[in-house]
């Protein structure tokens, strides 16, 4: 009964798996996956963020007004969660790094996210800081594998995950696993059955806890507080300034590249 | 399809109201509420926790054994959430303060958590620290009203929950308001109309996470983690030493006093 | 010698009085001070920041292709600061947030930041964390007065200025004040006369930073390090993607509002 | 002058040895040892903690009818300290973690805690924040064997100890060694021999805490503040709930175990 | 048999009490109580400290030399002691501030501290967070009260110490208030009357933690580790500089001023 | 136009190198290099601080006296900076463990400090949770080399500070290098060119730190609070207690030693 977009917020067009399958949803639900028409192929770089930021904000705005119950942004920065959770005025917002964080905090005393290079590092530690879960952090741990080779030769991606997740776990005390990038589908269940402890999808944790939030949400009333950070700008204020002219194009949707689902 | 024990650890009996409405479950999830024939009628003291404790674990042995896909403790201290983590070989576990906060942190920037007394806070704020969620709490707001005296006059307790949320807003910066205490339920939809942030009722919170990690330990394996803190103690051991028949009753199911829902 | 391109990054027509008069740079140093031509007035929503963030960080990539020494970034949210700091290859990028804190910390115990409205407070006490100074922190204290009032009645704007300060200095033992808003500007010295506590302004601090740090890279080699967070984008995966074609316009300098200064 | 009643909280039939030496106490002191005729023989695991929790409570309560002075929990993770701080009205109450660390903060500037195995760690950390000294912890190491163990070759065992102190000081900084299970007595002093800092036994360092704090209780009145989470639960509702009739046996002295000293 | 110094680092000429009674000692200890003949009367500024602290840290030194078991600082500004604790080889040395942190840790959740002046509070909380306690600080409290008037009104000040206390316990959350400056002797048991929690002396804690320090070095050999900041300096390089002559005079034990005990 | 004193608190005769190039002040600016004529020779020793702290705090009441701007602590532990801030009515103390960490904060993610020996973190630790930036701390590596070593084998002191900076890089994840001693002068440069991140010279830091905050002084009144920790001794009080009078020599200056610049 509850429709979820799932954002991957760059250019996907060539790629032929999705990062969720729809088959995990709840009965019902359904998953509609896209990608965008401009834009990077990757989101390494800030810089990459930074020009996609406004078309995923906007994607998020346009979800809402076309009925959507949820979004969920494809990438583990999580860049663009607070600022969809102000736009939107109902609608759920997920990211995989939140989701992954508050679901490993309940399965084991502390987690370890395993990333593809040390670059990403400094942006996801500032994200596990601001989520408040910094104390359950065992470590960040390196494939020294940049997102376009995650599926080059995925025996190998696989053996590196290992091998990083075995350092984590004994080194670092870890207890979960956490895979630090939307790219790492498809490999968790391998890995979980290899490390013997709980290793989370990030983009499945998102979708999860998305269907999990509408639920709370049209049941109990329970959704963003719009009392402080999450306030939405005001819609005169926005029309007054004639904000939608200034950037094109004016409907954001036509940058949308539907890899799955219906809209 | 899952069934559901909800654990009220103390004695119930003349109670006639349910801290959790079975109507609030997913279609098909049952919910079964109990209570116990001994034992404190309320849980202010750790001396009263402390008597529960061994009956609260074993019940949650013995739900698992019974087939129960999950138990949730229904008292906002939390205690017996990682001991029955550790027992349950892969039955879910949850607890009231933390499905709370975990929840709660997605929902705005800080939170503020409502008590009957201030001698329940040093537990409760370890606990705070423990989720590691420290730095996302706003403030304890104290009502000055013991827990038996919660639903005396409901009316009065209603205008106190309003004060002490009014205080965490304005004073204390709280975006979210958590009610630390699962008597409090029945309260938090008049509050949250009156406060105009999400409130949490933290026994709904617990039952509504217990369905959720059902379902993600069903599709993905993700369950607690055995490796470390939640490694459950081997039965050879315990057989050898004929642990179960040092405390009695040998059965603690013939304690369970069965308030709603079917064994 | 040097030159500093301060950017407000918002619509600043109209406007008549600059952030920072270039009176207060060194001797030789040249300021120029640009707004956009499109865009929202002011920054207290994120999705206006998401719109302008591309804008922004462009105009960083311009400035330093223009031979500009430093970027200042207009806004006290900060938003721009990593993502300028990772695609400036060479160029110092400040920002108002960060200067004043880093300066702030040697001249007291514990500082205040005086904000427009309790809406700005999450995202800024998130870059208080990030930055990693707070400890430092003695509240955040609110004027109830959203930016485009700030100097709609100044006497009113500085009177709760005061009463502000007062607050943080006595209940809060702040022994520092900073001006949460770069709207700020103009008060800071009467504030400071009437507080007997350092009023540090966010914009003249930001500055005042970029041209120390410009002096400390071209004596001594000390930029942004390029091995983490910060390492820059590679030009030939850019030009791969033709990314520069995907927004437009290709001339962000198209966009510029200079208010005072040359380019 | 003082009596001390020390608590092994589990099975000690066939033990020979005692944690700690009577000769150890202040003149005029005398010391008790007991376990308990019931329950496991070690307490690795949580549930095992549990099903001893109400004895460990009620003897620390009839500890004070009969007139001791104190009483220490004997084992490193401090179950039922804060418990018996509760219960007890008047009677000192210490427990090995909580001790040593209190001491071990003032010998050095970080202190490494040895325990046997990765399970213990999650609780003990839990613990080591509780009390408030994170900042102060360098590091745990583990022995890789369990409590039973300790005592098997002790040959071994210290071997391994003076391993683990070893990594503790030269990778992770410690300036102290506290060892992390009060099964590890009889080894300090070769360790600290050995090691060339402070290596402190948390048995003795309870005991002689419990000696100081009776001290200081008598002198200056300085016992646990009862107005906060110590608050001990009212005589006359646990009279009138006949809280005693429901778990046997009435007199928990019946399940003592004296090994040292004298009743 | 122990013999203690109590040095209060200030001129002390015309004061008739002492600020700890000897009667409050272990039977068969003693304790000397010095001053010094030159210097400042109060030390609320650092620049009196500075002044002080040679003469303190030789006094320590000439205090070991003597034989002495301990030295006990008499300020709550605790300095001199990582310094008192290097010099020393083997004498304990002890200070206020921590002795009253540590005992307070284990009576209660959370403990305030009164000082006389904010000014006083800066440097107090940096020793709070060096010794690692500060998550149980519930706050600083302020008589409004320079040292000087400590004892001008005693009447007064009692009643300043009485509304403190109130503060700290009904709006900050303290369970046990410590009294931040060894001029408050006296006053500690008519607070503790009033106030109903502990109320902690700071001269008599440290007193009291030198004596068990004491015991703890003589029985178990634990004392401050000598591997990490309290190497001592080493005897032929000081010779070899001659550092002795440098400073005058060369023997400081001429500038004691002998109050109570013996030499 | 601005005098700045540079204070190696030390005995420095002998010594024919500067720690700082005065070629490396901004135009206009003059540096004056002082040693003492009495004292240790290196201070890794707190003894050692001890003894020159007096002369130290004295020099900056005397360099304010004589119309420096400001006056530079030449010692990676700080001593002395909060008492010079203290005593200074207007004149800017820095020192360079502080300017570098608020320095480093800038320039990456993460930062390590290259001390010579163990001995020295935990008082340099403290000074970094002091400073508020222990979150910006990735780690300390160790060179094993004492201060008088770091100018006897420079080849092999430069191996070192190469093998410690990669493990900071590599194994802790610093993005900057701070090296924990003025010694240290002369290294930056090549390390930097090895390392390929920056590398800061702390004594460079602090001088240019100074001219920073005198220029912000001058400009905008910026300087100490003076209502905190940095209050100043009344002097109508040290007048009436003679208190110069207690210590020899009544001019500071007669132990200065000029190394560089003109008085």
């Amino acid at each position: 009964m509850s429709r979820i977009l799932y954002i991957s917020p760059l250019v996907v067009h060539g790629r032929t798996f999705l990062e969720v399958d729809p088959a995990e949803l709840r009965s019902g639900n359904t998953l509609t996956s896209i990608g965008f028409t401009r834009g990077p192929r990757h989101l390494e770089y800030h810089y990459y963020e930074t020009l996609v930021l406004p078309d995923l904000v906007r994607t998020i705005a346009a979800a809402e007004a076309r009925g959507f119950d949820a979004a969920v942004i494809g990438c583990f920065y999580d860049f663009g969660l607070h600022e969809g959770r102000e736009i939107a005025e109902n609608m759920v917002v997920t990211a995989p790094c939140e989701s992954s964080l508050l679901l490993a905090a309940s399965l084991g005393h502390r987690f370890s996210i395993i990333v593809g290079r040390r670059k990403w590092i400094p942006q996801m530690h500032d994200n596990v800081v601001r989520y408040g879960l910094e104390s359950r952090l065992a470590s960040f741990q390196t494939l020294d594998l940049g997102v376009p080779a995650y599926h080059a030769d995925e025996a190998e991606t696989e053996r590196r995950f290992v091998a990083a997740g075995r350092r984590a776990i004994e080194q670092d005390g870890a207890e979960v696993i956490v895979l630090g990038c939307t790219a790492s589908a498809g490999f968790y269940r391998k890995l979980q059955a290899q490390l013997c402890v709980p290793v989370i999808d990030s983009a499945l944790a998102a979708v999860k806890q998305a269907e999990q939030l509408i639920e709370l949400r049209d049941r109990f009333g329970w959704s963003p507080s719009k009392i402080g950070g999450f306030e939405s700008p005001p819609k005169p204020e926005m029309a007054g300034w004639n904000l939608a002219d200034g950037y094109e194009p004016a409907d954001v949707t036509s940058l949308w590249d539907v890899v799955g689902g219906a809209l």
